[in-house]
């Protein structure tokens, strides 16, 4: 048996998030599927991110153990001509029996996009959240800067999550506000996200980029640890996972991020 | 009577392109029936650019005359409650009743997005061609050069096309490729395109990113005016129509496209 590693990229648009469940259909489903044909094994994928439906990945992973013989850098090629448009995996390769993509330290990235015009655009709608008004980019930046470091992120977790032994403290390592042209990011990298956290935070974010919250009211907002403290989930389609990295395969890469905490 | 103009913008993924035609719904289509259905008269649309099934279209011109006292500008919102996620009117106004989009002298902006990568990327799988492999954006600038300034373009003209009476000289006013990470831009901007011809240019272009053809080759193919002499046709869905101007409308911005001829 080997234990191979997959980057995911998808489209979430049409599926009901990453977990397999019963009413509808999810990536993991779809993967595990094409992985049982392709190995002639029943497979069952191990993802690192749960991502909610409607949400988008360029880089979540997933692990499985077969006993095909295939080198595991082949399943890249060998799932693609698979597997359907909106899912494509971006690389493969053997890893450690004991690697487990959810309990081992991560480095997380994502990334919520607000487009910010007059009307919609029909080429964009799928991956952008369309919001029209003014929104100040630079507010929004400087709202973002308290939520580097470590923090109990409490007020920014779904209230649907009630489990309470479950920590609420993460660290940030990066986060910034961008617009370029007609296009807001909001990119977050940090050690985990509690459930539904990108996305109130980005909601949070257009309230302060609209003038209706003040930047300076993130750190209070921040020390309420209550959810009603923050502003409104933003929709899941805007948001999208790029990257998962394992510092103990890359400890320098690791010790960057943590140097920037301090910038 | 007034006319109206509209700038429309699609995701052309989902249509058999802009022109009403018996088997599939097209663009122009959903228009009218929006249109005959806010208005309450019968509404047919006359658009400047009949674009191909999968092309996409950030600034279409559309206009239809009504009766209808609505003013001009209000029909981009009125319009948009009612049109699929994939069309979206950009702008309205009225013009004057003797203008005819496609009977004008214009000045339109085509890009050609080629992706290229090792792995397809599922979120920007609908408006851009993926190509894997090595390829030289410096190269394809280098060969779009010769294509500035009035030339006959027959060697990019589909061969389907044979009225022989149709002259196939246009001038090209900017043409320009450019790489950002691992998306190549062809962006081309003439008073007027042939039937397929910035699809072939692409073609043509990713021989020469690729090795196959020198840069300098390009004039020759050109002079040769035969369509055997080009590439293969680029897929459609890499294709957007970014913008059609009105010189008589703006003679500031027709001149500065001019001056860029001798650039």
């Amino acid at each position: 048996m080997k234990r191979v590693m997959l980057t995911v990229a998808y489209d979430g648009t049409n599926y009901c998030g990453w977990q397999v469940q019963p009413n509808g259909i999810t990536v993991q489903q779809i993967l595990n599927e094409a992985l049982s044909e392709l190995t002639g094994e029943e497979i069952y994928t191990i993802g690192a991110s749960r991502t909610d439906a409607g949400v988008h990945a360029r880089g979540n992973v997933a692990v499985f153990d077969t006993s095909v013989r295939m080198p595991g850098d082949k399943y890249s090629y060998a799932l693609n001509t698979r597997l359907p448009e909106d899912i494509k995996i971006q690389g493969s390769r053997e890893v450690s029996p004991e690697f487990h993509p959810r309990f081992t330290d991560t480095v997380k990235t994502y990334e919520y996009k607000i487009l910010n015009r007059r009307f919609p655009d029909p080429t964009r709608r799928s991956d952008t959240c369309f919001l029209y008004g003014p929104m100040d980019a630079e507010r929004m930046n400087e709202a973002v800067l308290c939520l580097i470091g470590e923090h109990d992120f409490r007020s920014f977790r779904a209230s649907g999550e009630t489990n309470p032994d479950r920590s609420t403290v993460r660290t940030i390592y990066s986060a910034k506000v961008v617009r370029e042209d007609d296009l807001i990011r909001f990119r977050i990298c940090g050690n985990g996200f509690l459930y539904n956290m990108v996305r109130i935070l980005a909601g949070t974010l257009v309230e302060i980029g609209r003038g209706k919250i003040d930047p300076g009211e993130m750190t209070q907002i921040l020390e309420r640890r209550d959810r009603s403290a923050a502003g409104p989930t933003a929709p899941a389609h805007g948001l999208t996972l790029l990257e998962i990295r394992y510092p103990e395969w890359e400890p320098d890469f690791f010790i960057r991020k943590q140097e920037q905490m301090s910038w």
